[in-house]
């Protein structure tokens, strides 16, 4: 897909130092009498022998992310916490695949545990979010289209073996770090029922009904006044009962102190031994922290919770670890014999690079791109903060990359290119000033690079581009020349660029990788097309004026002034969500393969679904052709939105449905893309969450701005498609 | 005096690196027959004479803070820009002689210019503001008697030099950093007159008017929308002709890059050059940065400024460094004599433990304070993630110390003591929980050591401990034993532990500089006893959601919400302003020393004034006997207040007008202390800014809380001391 954030590919970033890790040993002598090394017997029955083995004081010992394992039994220490990088790309599944395989081969080198804390799959709600850059967007449909692709890379489709356990997190309610007096370790997320169900939960649906992903991390927030790793609700009703997220190996961690803040700073219980016996029962099984190992002993002394509690969640724990094979003989495990051999490939090199190219957008050209450089002998200045940028690329939660390449770099190696460079000029204290105009008036064309880049435990408090940058910015762009502008990590509102007739060109790189600075050569001189679209909506400066940063909701609201949230809401962007340019002109229209329908009944639609799920269930695929004019060579990725006048009031602007990226259309051809949709792309969630399917009025529209669009009807009765199920009282 | 922020003596930071300086040399043939190289003429004459003999372009180039001098006349480069360190301490003058003597020494040894960006005045007007920790406090009599201290401890009062040129900053209403959507560089001050002269321009009256500093900088923000640095109201008509600051060599700098800001974000201008042009004719002499040199000949050419102006700049810039002798033989300045010698004496070394015993504030003690430890063999810990604090506890802009000790080192040099350590306990994925929970238990007293660290360019959104830290701190006092809090940096809303049976004592320290440890656990054996007051007000948590930190108003506001600013303006602090306690008991009253006046005519007490500047003529000098019981000798800071209804409403809750701070009052004893009271600690300002003698009642309130009080009246008509001048019409 096309939509993307992030396209690091690279390796493995470790939260916890890595700790040295080995199999337990089912050929030795302690383990090898227990029926968790007998192969044959069912996960949960392998998983209770191990457990059954454990006395209280053992097992309570086992239940933090750094895990002393039990010497006695031959059972090894294990460091639970690991980190995948954070980047996503546009090919998430191969990307996932290879993130996995290199994962397996540090396993296997005794350099790292199995199971990774990644995706961060809380949808961006607020452009000030200082880890929404972990994230794949604003967009729920968006997310949850590339998570299930990203999940079933990271573990697998060995029937037998999980290949690494993914963690989806945080959930749920998570996207603030620190606001106007509010922080994470204490907020408490307020969120009515509608838009918890359509909006905050959605991807972790995909994630655990759909993708089945083996761990899910509770936040740190509270969720309407419970802290979410303290909430039966949330761990117990929502996510084992509702979505059956019940396999074996399934379990619950908490987020890093998270049971902890239950006590404090939630105060949600009167005593330590509280928060840790209540989050236990609650369905979190795995502490990161030391809160657990450290409370629940006088917590089982106070009888606040009892063993089955504890072995409930240990051999949900264990049976993870025998789905990955730890207490299996490596000889049957394909994914034991991966080597260091397996990683940093030239296949996964080349993936980084596509992964990176793929996510670039052009938000202007004047004509100036790509930049014809062959046999021109051209001066290009590349200045600013970002020009040389190499680690920064990769934003946060990002591993030891095994090259790093800024646009800088990238542009000394363009043939027929001079490259040169000017620093961070936006300080005139430093001789960057000077510098940067001295680098601006010797070139031809003149690179600035430049950006945001936000960080955990901080949100922003602007997100516009600083009055220093704005003036060397509009300085150089006036000294005549071709002036790009590349702009780097999270969005700004570039309302002062992008009508600036003196700037000819602007595209949004985010955070690339280890790749990202030969991405972008690439597409600035036309060796690869850009395509990508943008995955959040580029909001006005004035906005975080506009809605405090800790009103939950998205819909507007004329009473508190909320302008409304993300592309579906809020309709004064500077730049649309999936907005991008080409090299070329695209015209779309629908394909005639359609059998003229247009109104369909409700009970007709619903009595068809077979599904568990009926979301899921088809409705049409809709063919799209996608006509290409001009001689470039390019992607294109079509986009399916639905609008009009269905369900309660109001209604949203429009919502992404489907898409697909079409690759490498050719000179004067014309593709065709399927737009798949379901009845889920068509139901909305009513006052209670529930999934409706409603009579009324319906468009699909084809590309932004909006290209084709086809207008049809659901008659007959409503028909709820999934109950939600609504929480108990509240404290 | 004994209120204090700060108190690190140190050496000296420079904010640019650190120039090689050489002296121009006038025995040379290139200067020597210009007139600035002759000792007999008037300082403006010399710098008039040196000024003609630069072009224009020359000029220009002399204007940044990086100046590359004139090499064709001799005159050598020159660094405007060093920072001097910010900690302020309890005896400023001797603090401010000894720094003042430590960067001569630097100079004469090539190491240094001698214009120093020292100190940061700004009152304290917002627990959130993240430069804070610089400043004296929220109190502006207190940073009006400290600042005229420190100026003539740095400038020295050699009649014929000045020891170095101090900068009073950041002139005016800068007390923002980046909060809620406003960054200092472009926000807007909105302060009413009132206001404007009663707090925000009161330390510039009296560093300017009074203590004569030599330069002045102007500030980031713009005040009513105009930029501080290109406002001639506030650089000429109040700073230049209402204070009469006019002596040889006065100028003003800018703050870095506020001339850009002018431009962007202030968006002030429409031209960089009408930017650069209009803050020189404004009256900003020398620019921070890039600016003047890079757009003024643009500026010149378009005849926005004419060459008197560049000129009068100049020649203030140079006339202070002729005054600091730079143009004299060295022979006959002492100041060119000092030398490495004369730093980080023992003198200075003393200085700097006293300044900080000082500087500590005892918050709370249930008589664990003094710790008896001689020869009781015991074991201390010392815990938490200031235990171990070094540079830390310097704070902003801070020189290299000769040595740093740490609380956790201190306490291992103590006689009798077993001291052992545990970091930072407040993150249980690290190993620091078990281990502060194991230092704990092993201890016979808990020392926990913390506190908040705030920061250039960011404001805090939270004053409060944090959850995790509350979660130690509790856990840790449970284990029965003599638990002290050791409050470090910034101030936090201590509620959680003021009432908490299981903490023993709170002291502050702030941030006690390279001799903090020692001082700290001095304090804690009763080798010192504490007399420290807080020189700010411990705001409960909840008054960072209470009231806009952009709302620069002081006084409450039922419609804004605002509840009030500092101690005259909100009562509903959580520790007082000018709080402090001791290990014995003080009984204060009035000394009777007095005639029984209880009644004074307004007009008598004008008509009997002859200072040029009212305010300072004085009114009564109060006696006030101290009488201590107990046998520990202790310092007492006696504070006086002045309440009452006088003048218009609605009126402060108290206001600050004079303190002494007696030494060293030994067993038994009764000291007096003697309050000098002036016109100025009555008047009071009216709506346009004018200070206005009232008729009315009058109280001063000594202590806090407040032991003994003196009402009395004044009678007659009201009579202006001062008339402030007015604004002109804003764009």
């Amino acid at each position: 897909m096309a939509l993307q954030l992030l396209s690091t590919v690279g390796l493995l970033a470790s939260g916890a130092a890595a700790a040295g890790h080995l199999f337990p040993s089912c050929q030795a002598e302690l383990l090898s009498n227990n029926a968790v090394c007998n192969t044959k017997a069912s996960v949960t029955d392998r998983a209770k022998a191990l457990v059954a083995a454990f006395t209280i004081e053992e097992k309570i010992s086992l239940t933090g992310n750094t895990s002393p394992g039990v010497p006695r039994l031959g059972l090894p220490s294990y460091e639970w916490w690991q980190e995948a990088l954070h980047g996503v790309a546009s090919s998430p599944g191969a990307v996932a695949t290879v993130i996995s395989t290199e994962a397996r081969a540090f396993n296997n080198a005794n350099r790292s545990g199995l199971d990774y804390w990644t995706p961060n799959i809380n949808p961006y709600r607020d452009p000030r979010w200082g880890r929404g850059q972990e994230t794949p967007g604003e967009d729920t449909f968006h997310i949850k289209s590339y998570v299930k692709s990203l999940i079933e890379g990271l573990q697998g489709n060995d029937p037998d073996y999980l290949k690494v356990v993914a963690t989806c997190k945080h959930f749920v309610g998570y996207d603030l770090e620190n606001w106007g007096g509010n922080e994470r370790y204490g907020f408490d997320a307020i969120i009515n029922p509608q838009e918890l169900s359509e909006f905050y939960m959605q991807p972790f649906q995909t994630c655990a009904r759909d993708a089945k992903v083996a761990s899910i991390m509770c936040s740190y927030n509270a969720l309407n006044g419970v802290p979410t790793c303290a909430d039966s609700y949330i761990l117990q009703d929502v996510l084992r009962d509702h979505w059956n997220w019940t396999d074996d190996g399934f379990y619950v961690t908490s987020d890093c102190d998270s049971i902890q803040n239950v006590f404090l700073p939630h105060n949600y219980t009167d005593t330590r031994e509280e928060a840790a016996a209540g989050s236990l029962i609650a369905g979190t099984d795995l502490d990161c922290g030391q809160y657990y190992q450290t409370h629940l002993p006088a917590a089982y002394e106070q009888g606040l919770f009892d063993e089955a509690a504890i072995d409930q969640a240990l051999v949900r724990l264990y049976s993870a670890q025998i789905r990955l094979g730890m207490f299996d003989p490596a000889d049957n495990q394909a994914y034991r014999a991966l080597t260091f051999g397996d990683v940093n490939t030239p296949e996964s090199q080349a993936l980084a690079l596509k992964a990176a190219e793929e996510g670039i957008v052009l938000i202007k050209n004047d004509g100036t791109l790509p930049l014809q450089t062959k046999g021109r002998n051209m001066t290009v200045a590349v200045i600013g903060p970002w020009a040389n940028a190499t680690t920064t690329m990769q934003g946060n939660y990002a591993g030891i990359a095994p090259y790093l390449r800024s646009p800088y770099m990238a542009a000394k190696d363009l043939p027929g290119v001079n490259a040169i460079y000017a620093g961070a000029p936006g300080d005139p204290t430093t001789d960057g000033y000077p510098a940067a105009i001295k680098a601006a008036k010797a070139a031809d064309v003149i690179i600035y690079v430049d950006g945001a880049n936000s960080a955990e435990e901080e949100d922003r408090n602007l997100i516009r581009w600083s009055g220093e940058r704005q003036d060397i910015m509009t300085l150089l762009a006036g000294y005549g020349k071709p002036f790009i502008l590349l702009q780097m990590g999270d969005q700004l509102d570039d309302t002062p660029f992008l009508h600036h007739e003196n700037v000819s060109a602007i595209l949004w790189a985010g955070f690339p990788g280890q790749s990202g600075g030969d991405a972008i050569m690439n597409i600035i001189t036309g060796k690869t097309a850009p395509a990508g679209r943008l995955p959040v909506t580029q909001y006005p400066a004035h906005y975080v004026n506009d809605v405090p940063m800790n009103d939950m909701n998205l819909r507007p609201n004329a009473t508190s002034g909320n302008p409304g949230r993300t592309y579906k809401w809020y309709n004064e962007s500077v730049v649309d969500f999936g907005f991008g340019m080409h090299y070329t002109n695209f015209t779309v229209s629908f394909a005639k393969d359609d059998d003229g329908t247009s109104s369909w009944d409700i009970q007709s639609l619903t009595k068809g679904c077979a599904e568990t799920y009926k979301d899921l269930c088809a409705f049409q695929s809709v063919g799209v052709s996608v006509e290409k004019q001009g001689s470039v060579e390019s992607d294109f990725v079509t986009l399916g939105f639905v609008a009009g006048e269905h369900g309660p009031a109001p209604h949203p602007i429009k919502q992404l449905v489907a898409y697909e990226r079409l690759f490498a259309i050719e000179a004067g051809a014309t593709a065709t893309a399927h737009l798949n949709l379901t009845l889920g792309s068509l139901a909305r969630h009513d006052d209670s969450g529930n999934l409706v399917l409603y009579p009324g009025d319906y468009s699909l529209l084809v590309d932004v701005p909006t290209q084709a669009m086809w207008n049809f009807t659901l008659a007959g009765n409503e028909a709820t498609l999934e109950e939600w199920p609504q929480a108990p009282p509240r404290q």
